[in-house]
């Protein structure tokens, strides 16, 4: 592996490599594409493909999840309940001298920057992490920017700034603008305060145009809304997670970076529903002892981003991370990311801000993976307490509870409401309905306080939703008193833990994370993606197209076809070398050839992507070892250690 | 087989079964739900998973398909372009009294349909398929269909129409609700003339809102922008196809029959493209003597809908089916249907009437599914000539071409347009563009016509696309002459072959064509689906709750789990009997029971889901049975021919 860190990563590279071999591309691009949406080629859906595979046995098939999918066509009333109508917006400013329009942090960040690499260049410190073609696109982006010293203190400020980006308001935003004197970075031209713009893309359901809806910004609402046949299917038992795996929309302002911030992507998230009053996890010993890498919450407020390192069973012990079962799911999220590819050492978790989380949420970490652009949030891991259970409750009148028996039966004494009916009619009349649902609707502290209200003055003077003036409400007509109940059954709002992937960030992030150069020749590139998620497993390889070796052509491919492993033909003119050399890039983790001496015994080289190595062996001896490696986690060395290792010159030619 | 016929199939039991194991379940139900938009449940999710994952290994694998993954949001350039802004859209009625709007086509089938019903009662004979529930409704939403005889030819004009019923244009179903004096059903008020609504869900793409978008009606469109890429990908090489699963939309003006109609649904699609000059097959003869049953578009036009059977050889020799590819596409899809549940006997492939088809198709086949809702499109299988890739060419100035080498070189003689450049611009100025475009834009046969006026006239007089007035055009700015050239390439725009597969609908015709009710006792009810594609392979149920059984039940579960058979274990404290039923309308093909015979052997029982047969042997044994069954295609007798045939009388309580 430490052959791979000899050229130093180019991202131009492996831009070229993915384009070359068609992992994506931009879509729509014959006309001239549209920012924020790309296709994926067949190594690219492949790769997809098996991660989904592979995310579905880690994580459905592992813990008996319980997958929905459900649409994306969302009407507006479930999306205003959720709050996604009102609050799911990023700020914008606008130069209304050209009509450009940027999103503000992502200015803010930019234009800070550029000042702070600016400055570095000033005082003759080499810019890391920049290349040439990187300081021209800087330079065309940010036109203001010349290399010009800062003052010590400014660019600590700008560094606070910078490390607490994610967590300000569309105020906060405006004052920095307006403070450190952010302009239209091209034209230097003056830009708008910040107003919000709702990220959802809107349309019309149905002939009459009538009915509103959205394109889903998330899988999970559906998965709420279908909590109570969830439950029921479940046989009425808790804890238990449902799944989906679908994509979702996002009506970015102004995407960049790639396949890292697009219009529409695949999201794969779970929806873990447990007892508020039980956190713990039965399985979470399996995983306490992992190390993973830590980003809390204070030491970002304190303007720092240095690591804590320490095991998922101390962070949990230790109250950083808030609960066993959040705790189970960020170590299982990090195995999941290592075994399709991450590097260990370039993924933390980073905590949520106070001011960044959900006000319902009560903690929330992010799987962040290190790339080129920076650290990309690739997983968010949210404890989202009873919140949106208890919202489409609230609104749909549905009972979205779990009951439960008590162990013990429980005495309970709280303050009851008695109405009499038959008077409140009446009385009341059109009112009837909004006076009892005020009284009906009071929390235990309010009801001692109107108790004592009817006790003192024999009636109750309210102001009531609906109903103009104030409402008089004589004691006659209700009681209200503490009353003693033994109750043998529990009933609660179950909290959510929401492990939610971004399965585009993640996919980009490995091509980076695996992408390199062969030492002796920079422009041999390789994926090096695990076999496991690896497009295509096997190239077959014929050494010639003599026609002595295509018979064998087809009894290979129909050995490997029985054994269910993907592989391609490549039987074009190329050198072997060429052939093998397109497939690396590929990603394609092994190559079997084919030559005189398979003829003669039956035998066939296979051959290792990284090391180029090569073993030779009898065709059923190869296959099983390939499966092995692909499918069981066995090493290379194991797998191949009962094969003849086998060297050519002609190899890599 | 023949017990499964015994017991009625009830739409009602069905629909009863789906809904309680949730198989899917009206989307956003607890408020109040919205028509056409369904959200898929555990056992339907895991059940629509395995039918994409044989479609994947049927189609992609075995035929080595490029299979893409393109955006759904899609500009109106692209649409506009493939003539979906143009002509995707249905008819629709307004009733300007009430609001209310009605499908024109669908409004003159429902009320045609419910007076032949009337006529049938009033001639004392008994409506088929139509049971106390379906007349309750059909009375309610066609209230002003009494049972009126009718006379003997008008029964025959509405037999044909309805026969017709796809083909009609928007005028002429205006036409036939004048004609028929069809009126808003549930108050009999006049309704206006059809007018057309455009079936795209219409969206907005970025903050400026000017960038308008839809969601698309296909995955093919995606695919047809790739084109250039997937053929390099492709090494260059023809015929080659491309394919796509995701999901489309559809804005149904008013979605009806459950998954039948929905707004949002998941598609399969092949985009095959072959050489126009060369519609051969090279695996034809692999299926040529598979008999399907046709109903083509002759037999139709006549008014009938006798079906036509006959090997697909014989169809494609006859002329019936366009070409050999088609043909092999729609024995594939044949096969694909039966492989994962599709009643043979309830498949036919209709023909596209010649007023139904795009006018760009050479052939179009749909293949249809028989349920309690009539002969439902399942399949579309069409021949879309060069249209799509054509049009995208034409608009985007883009090559979306094969280039072949030819075997010899050959000669062509054709007209050519030389310009004089030099002299075209001082002539023509700003109308110079136009007038070259009018000249290259020429036919050969147009060209013919323009030498022979340049040599009478001296000059070509011309009206000129964008120029006003007449253009002349004199002999000495342009020659137009026969040259003689050798072509060593033949540059042609594929044709392609569609398949086109709406998961939702194949989905539910299977739930109807495997559904049926134990005559012992019709309330227990099975869905027959085969083990191949069932949700879950394997029920493991232990006798009791005792304690010697529980370590048996995870030894079990972890055989399974390691030979990758999706199971579910029910160890809750209902009868045997009990659970099995519940897992016979989950579909789930085989049970293991765990007794205290396991416990002194290591032996379970292992039953079958539609005979109720029970066999027992050593547990590894069973999983390979399981595992033969379900996979590899053994039959149930053949694969426990090696195990001991068991009874009990107490199984089935």
């Amino acid at each position: 592996m430490s052959t791979k860190a000899a050229v130093p990563f180019s991202r131009e590279a492996l831009e070229q490599v993915l384009k070359r071999r068609f992992f994506f591309a931009p879509a729509f691009e014959i006309y001239g594409g549209v920012s924020g949406l790309y296709d994926y080629g067949p190594p690219g859906c492949a790769f997809q493909a098996n991660i989904v595979d592979t995310w579905r046995k880690h994580f459905i098939l592992e813990e008996d999840m319980l997958e929905v999918d459900c649409t994306m066509l969302t009407p507006y009333e479930v999306l205003k309940t959720s709050g996604h109508v009102d609050k799911f917006s990023d700020w914008m400013c606008r130069d209304l001298k050209t009509g450009e329009i940027f999103r503000a942090d992502h200015l803010v960040e930019e234009v800070l920057e550029a000042r702070l690499k600016g400055d570095k260049a000033a005082r003759g410190e080499k810019v890391a992490d920049e290349d040439d073609d990187d300081k021209k696109k800087r330079k065309k982006k940010v036109k203001e920017i010349k290399n010009v010293k800062l003052d010590d203190e400014v660019v600590a400020e700008y560094q606070s700034v910078l490390n607490q980006i994610d967590g300000y308001s569309g105020e906060q935003l405006g004052e920095l603008i307006k403070k450190y004197n952010i302009t239209n970075p091209s034209t230097g031209g003056a830009l708008e305060p910040p107003v919000e713009f709702n990220l959802m893309f809107e349309t019309a359901i149905g002939p009459s145009g009538q009915l509103k809806g959205y394109l889903r910004p998330e899988t999970a609402q559906g998965q709420f809304l279908n909590f109570a046949k969830l439950l029921e299917f479940n046989n009425e038992k808790m804890p238990f997670a449902s799944a989906s795996i679908g994509k979702s929309f996002r009506n970015e302002i102004s995407p960049r970076a790639g396949l890292l911030r697009v219009r529409e992507f695949l999201m794969a998230e779970i929806e873990h529903f447990v007892d508020p009053e039980d956190k713990s996890h039965p399985r979470f010993a399996e995983v306490k002892d992992l190390k993973l890498k830590f980003l809390p919450k204070g030491v970002q407020e304190s303007g720092s981003n240095e690591l804590v390192e320490k095991t998922i069973g101390e962070a949990v012990a230790s109250k950083m991370v808030d609960n066993e079962t959040l705790g189970y799911f960020m170590a299982r999220i990090y195995q999941f990311l290592v075994k399709i590819g991450v590097d260990p050492s370039r993924c933390r978790f980073r905590q949520h801000l106070s001011n960044e989380m959900a006000h319902y949420a009560s903690d929330c970490w992010d799987a962040e993976l290190e790339t080129s652009y920076g650290w990309i949030e690739c997983v968010g891991c949210a404890d989202r307490s009873a919140y949106d259970l208890s919202v489409h409750a609230a609104r749909t009148n549905e009972k979205l509870v779990v009951r439960k028996a008590l162990a013990e039966p429980r005495k309970v004494n709280n303050f009851e409401v008695d109405i009499d009916k038959k008077k409140f009619g009446p009385k009341f009349r059109k009112d009837a309905g909004a006076v009892t649902k005020f009284l009906t609707d009071r929390t235990q502290c309010e009801l001692e306080d109107l108790a004592k209200e009817l006790a003192d003055n024999g009636k109750i003077v309210a102001k009531v939703p609906g109903v103009e003036g104030e409402v008089e409400i004589p004691a006659e007509l209700v009681k209200i008193e503490r009353v003693e109940r033994v109750e043998h059954v529990r009933e609660f709002t179950p909290n959510v833990i929401e492990p939610s992937f971004g399965l585009g960030r993640i996919i980009y992030s490995i091509f980076e994370h695996t992408f390199w150069a062969r030492p002796e020749d920079k422009d041999r590139s390789v994926l090096s993606l695990p076999a496991l998620v690896a497009p295509t497993k096997v190239l077959v390889v014929p050494l010639s197209s003599h026609s002595d070796l295509s018979p064998l052509v087809s009894k290979i491919t129909s050995a490997l076809r029985r054994a269910q492993v993907p592989f391609k033909v490549d039987d074009s003119s190329a050198s072997i070398g060429k052939r093998y050399a397109r497939n690396d890039e590929l990603g394609t983790p092994f190559g079997i050839t084919i030559d005189f001496d398979t003829v003669k015994d039956g035998s066939v080289t296979l051959r290792e992507r990284d090391s180029t190595k090569q073993v030779r062996g009898a065709l059923d001896d190869i296959v099983k070892a390939v499966k092995a490696i692909t499918y069981d986690g066995v090493s290379w060395s194991e797998g191949t250690a009962h094969l003849t290792p086998f060297e050519t010159v002609t190899e890599e030619k």
